[in-house]
Formats: structure tokens, C-alpha cells, sequence
């Protein structure tokens, strides 16, 4: 095989569903590795809700966009097939930002060995950015303690179900918010939530009152949506919101308005917005954090796993319809 | 004299403007002080905006509401009439929280004696709740940094104008927003604000680009309204928001939703509600901080005052319209 192919973008997105045309697939020479440099081929790459962020132009965005007519950003795991590079052998399983495409030519920056004996699936869906997203969100930014109640939205996600499952092994009371009945089911049976609220159906101040009678005193928002508003109004004297994703609000030009900011003042309340780039350097710590957990068997998760290169495309409005089921995987 | 006057709370307020039948003036006799208590003739007391939560019984309130058919909660600055307390002579100027009345018995718990030798006005308007709110608010919420770009709302109130002149002192860009051309023309005349916007009348996002052009690092709000939605899209990353008061808020049945959440994200923001009564061990340590920028005149201030015991059930209105010019203060 002397060719590959990648996916560039080639035109900003608009608001709504991903289309098509604003992404290349392109065929290109597999280059060879020269002094200094590994050949990697790719065998899973992760799609991450964060790429709505990455392909905008928007200057306020929190890492630099893609650029246009370049390959699109993404995580995956793959395999040196050609290595040029002192600390890389071929064979070694490595992970990094490798980008759309089958073959990925590095000079080893930013690039890591996997050093578990786990599946691919399991590297992308835990060791990777959800996993480490979630840590960093929950222990250095929401400060979790034993007996307090925990509401997560996305719940079912990637980085949500790894949030209620840490905080449940750490002592508290877990309420997920999901959009779907199969997933309520999946994260209070299967990941042993204690309640699990479907915002497109229940009832959500009944639900709130009932799974959380003693109030909420962190908030994990990974989606936005109206449950913001009620989840504002049981929050607790003191209580901490972690803001992580928004992904309600990624398809669409004008934003909707937040809750009001009375509950902030009369409970004194603390709002943290945080993305995991700001977080790189922390990563040998979090993983520390994070692998006891996963070792213990705390931490289940589940892979949506999509064929072919091509399917990461329509892959991303999985993300807005909220259909994926499970971190959503593209398989090379 | 062998009777006083006191103001009792009868009834909680309904949204909108304060009404005067949720009051009722009561005459009482003067009281004597026995064994451990002080008299003290209250010659001015404090009208602050936080009496709005004090009056409603909201649940939710960070500190207990006034009961019914008790006196109304207030600070004020009296003088001791009689004491048969060891810490206290007659002639002590004092402060404290003593209510609606003419006078109040006391065992000393709360009453602080007036060290400076200002004027009442001054105690009420820089040492007492505002100046004590702006020092805990800004500096140990806000974290103000030389150089940075901080806007505060209710730039000419009580709390606003001083935590402008405080984090001006402290070498920041400060823009006050305001609810007319006069008090506008006052914080930056007199005052020395580098601008001011005036909410009602100004095209606020033409005025922010203009008064930011590097954007803002510093939020302090202390009214709620509109103003919060263009704020938050010129927040710089990593900014820091005080949500001190929701003034705009206070007298309806639903409050207005609050800005996107987006923006939380994006940016990387951190918002923080606070209130004073959480923060009252922290009183001499904040008077320390606030008394060099008092005596080396970087704090200026002005008092509205209003005449009588019974003006302070109208005065409550002059919140929520903002005609208030100045620290709302009631001479006795």
C-alpha cells in the first residue's frame, strides 16, 4: 500500500447538523520515517464532543481552530510501523493526537506509549481525554466529598459516566441525566448510579425532588439544556458546578440564556468553566488519580464503535442527536 | 422621653415595590439596662439593598429572615445612653445591627465601638457592610491583578463605587455601569473611574468595545439586568466574576434568565456568589486591608440621606429604581 486516506476540513461548519461538504477526503502518499521520526498507523481514533470547538473559527475558543485544507484534529491509538526514533520501536502501541487519517508521520512530540494491557477501546474511552477530563473536572475542580449528591448530565457519555463512577466509588450519591430510557438503564444498573433522570420525558422537578431530597452540592454540566434551570434551583449553600461541555448549545447560532444568577448570590455558589487543554501538564498526575480506580474494576465503560474512516463524518451529529451509545469510536 | 419608636416587619413583601402596609410603627417603652447591657440612641441607621432577602422567607436565604411582627433588621451608629457593661461608657459611639428603632438594649454581643473619628455617614457608608462587602469581594474573591480590566455594576451604589476606587488604586482599568448621566458623570469625575456606561441610555456593546478594547478580567456585579449577557462575551479567558448582588432581581416573581453558559467554557470563567454574613470572622482582618486606602484618601463617598424613622419604608424603593444617589442612610 503505498497511499492512505485523510480527511481534511475544508469549510467552517454551520449551526445545525454537520454536512459533508465541509470536510475532503483525500489520498496521499504514505511517507517514509526519516532520523528522528516514527511512521504510526492508526487503528482507532476517538470522536470527542471538543471538535465542535475545534472546527469553528471562533477567536475566543480555548486552543487554535484546525486549520482550513488541513487534516482534522483528533485522538487515536495506533501502531509504529517504522520507527527512525531512539525511544520507539515498531510494533509499540502508542496514542496521540494523530488526526483524521490512516497513517500519521511524528517526531514523537505528544505522542505516548500505551502502557496498559487493555484494548484499544478502553485506552480511548478511559485513559484518554475522557478520562482524564473527568478527573480533572471532578477532583481539582468540584472537590467531592463523601455523603454529598452529585448531579451529572450527559450522564451516559463519555466523560459523564466516568465522573458518576468515580464519585459513586468515592462515597456519593449519583444522579445522572440522560436522554434516553436505555441509557437510564445502562448507568443505574450496569454503573450503579442510584438514580437516573431522562430530561426528554420525566418530569424534572419531580424527579430532582424525589432522587435528590437533600439537595445538590456538585454539578457536572456536560450538555447545558433546560435542566440547567431546575438543577440551579436544588442546589445547596456552597454547592460547586463543574461547566465542561455545552453540547446543547454547539449546533446552534444563538445560544439559549442560562439560569438566572439569584441562586448564585442566595447560596453562594462557585461556577467553574474548564476545558483539559489548560491541564496538559497535569496529565501524568491525573492518570495516577484515574488508574487505581479502573484497576479496582470501578470504572465500566462502553465503546460506540463506527467502520471506516469515512464514518466519522456523520459520526459528530451523533453527539447532537444524542444516539451514540457509549464513546464513540471510529474503527480504521 | 419615656417612649420610643420602632418599625415592625408585619407581613413578607409581594414582588414589586416595597409597600407600607407590610410594616407597622410601634411606640414602646424606653428600656433600662440592667447587669452586662448597654442603651444606645441610634442617630443613623443603614439601608442596604441585602434587606430584601432579610425580609422574604425564602428557604433558600443566606441568613435567617427577619420574623414577623419583630423589629425590621438593619445596621446603624448610635451612642450609649446608659451601660452597666464593663466594656462600654456612656458617650461610646457604636455600631451594630440594631433595627428599625430609636433605640436599642443590648449585652454588647455585635456592637463594635467606632475606633476612627469620621462621621457617622462615613462609618455607615465605607466601615460598615458596603466597605467590609467591596474589601472581601474584590480582593478575596476577585483577586484583582495591576493592569487588568475590571467592570462593576452599581458602579455609583454603596458597594460599587467602593470597589472601584479600590482596585483603581491598586493600578486597575476601572469601567463602572450606572443607571444615569449624573452618576456616570460622577464616577469618572469624581471618583476617578477610566469610563462609565450607563445601562439604560447606552449602546452597551459599543460602549464595552470602546472602554475594553482588551477585554475584561474582572466582573463584579452587584445589579443583575441585561448588562450580564454583553459582559460575558467580552470576558477574557480565565476571568474571574463576583456575583455580589442581583438588585435588578429583587422584586420580581421570576427572575430574568441569566447569559449563555458558553461563553463559561469557552473562556475557562470562574463565577462566584458571595455574601458578607458568610464572611463576618473576617471583619478585622478586612477592615486592616480597607483603613490604609481610607486614610490615604483614595476612597470618596456620598450619602442620600433621608430624615425620620418612618422615611426608611419608602427608601427601601429607591433600590429598586435607582434613584438613590449615594449610601442610603436614615438620620434619626
Amino acid at each position: 500500500m503505498t497511499t492512505f486516506k485523510a480527511i481534511h476540513l475544508v469549510k467552517r461548519p454551520d449551526p445545525g447538523p454537520i454536512t459533508s461538504d465541509i470536510f475532503a477526503v483525500v489520498e496521499k502518499d504514505v511517507p517514509t520515517a526519516t532520523d528522528g521520526e516514527i511512521l504510526i498507523k492508526q487503528t482507532q481514533m476517538s470522536l470527542d464532543p471538543a471538535m465542535f470547538g475545534w472546527m469553528n473559527a471562533d477567536k475566543e475558543s480555548y486552543i487554535p481552530p484546525v486549520e482550513l485544507n488541513t487534516v482534522m484534529r483528533s485522538s487515536g491509538v495506533g501502531e509504529v510501523v517504522a520507527s527512525e526514533h531512539p525511544d520507539f520501536a515498531v510494533g509499540d502501541r502508542v496514542m496521540g493526537m494523530m488526526g483524521w487519517q490512516e497513517y500519521f508521520l511524528s517526531n514523537g512530540q505528544g505522542i505516548n506509549k500505551v502502557q496498559a494491557d487493555v484494548p484499544d477501546e478502553m485506552v480511548l474511552s478511559v485513559f484518554a481525554l475522557p478520562g482524564l477530563t473527568a478527573t480533572q473536572g471532578l477532583f481539582n475542580v468540584g472537590k467531592p466529598q463523601s455523603g454529598e449528591t452529585l448531579v451529572v448530565t450527559g450522564a451516559a457519555g463519555s466523560v459523564g459516566s466516568i465522573v458518576g463512577q468515580l464519585a459513586k466509588a468515592d462515597g456519593l450519591r449519583v444522579i445522572g441525566v440522560v436522554g434516553s430510557d436505555e441509557k437510564a438503564s445502562w448507568i443505574v444498573n450496569e454503573l450503579g448510579f442510584d438514580g437516573a433522570i431522562n430530561y426528554k420525558t420525566d418530569d424534572l422537578e419531580k424527579k430532582l425532588n424525589e432522587l435528590a431530597p437533600e439537595g445538590i452540592d456538585l454539578y457536572f454540566e456536560n450538555t447545558g439544556g433546560p435542566i440547567q434551570h431546575h438543577v440551579m434551583q436544588h442546589m445547596n449553600a456552597h454547592g460547586r458546578i463543574v461547566v465542561c461541555g455545552m453540547i446543547a448549545d454547539y449546533d446552534k447560532a444563538e445560544p439559549a440564556p442560562g439560569p438566572s444568577w439569584v441562586p448564585i448570590i442566595k447560596k453562594r455558589l462557585s461556577i467553574q468553566g474548564f476545558t483539559m487543554p489548560d491541564h496538559f501538564d497535569k496529565v501524568p498526575a491525573l492518570l495516577q488519580k484515574l488508574t487505581p480506580y479502573v484497576t479496582s474494576g470501578k470504572i465500566k465503560y462502553r465503546a460506540h464503535t463506527l467502520t471506516g474512516l469515512e464514518s466519522a463524518i456523520e459520526g459528530l451529529n451523533l453527539f447532537l442527536t444524542g444516539k451514540n451509545r457509549g464513546k464513540l469510536i471510529v474503527k480504521l
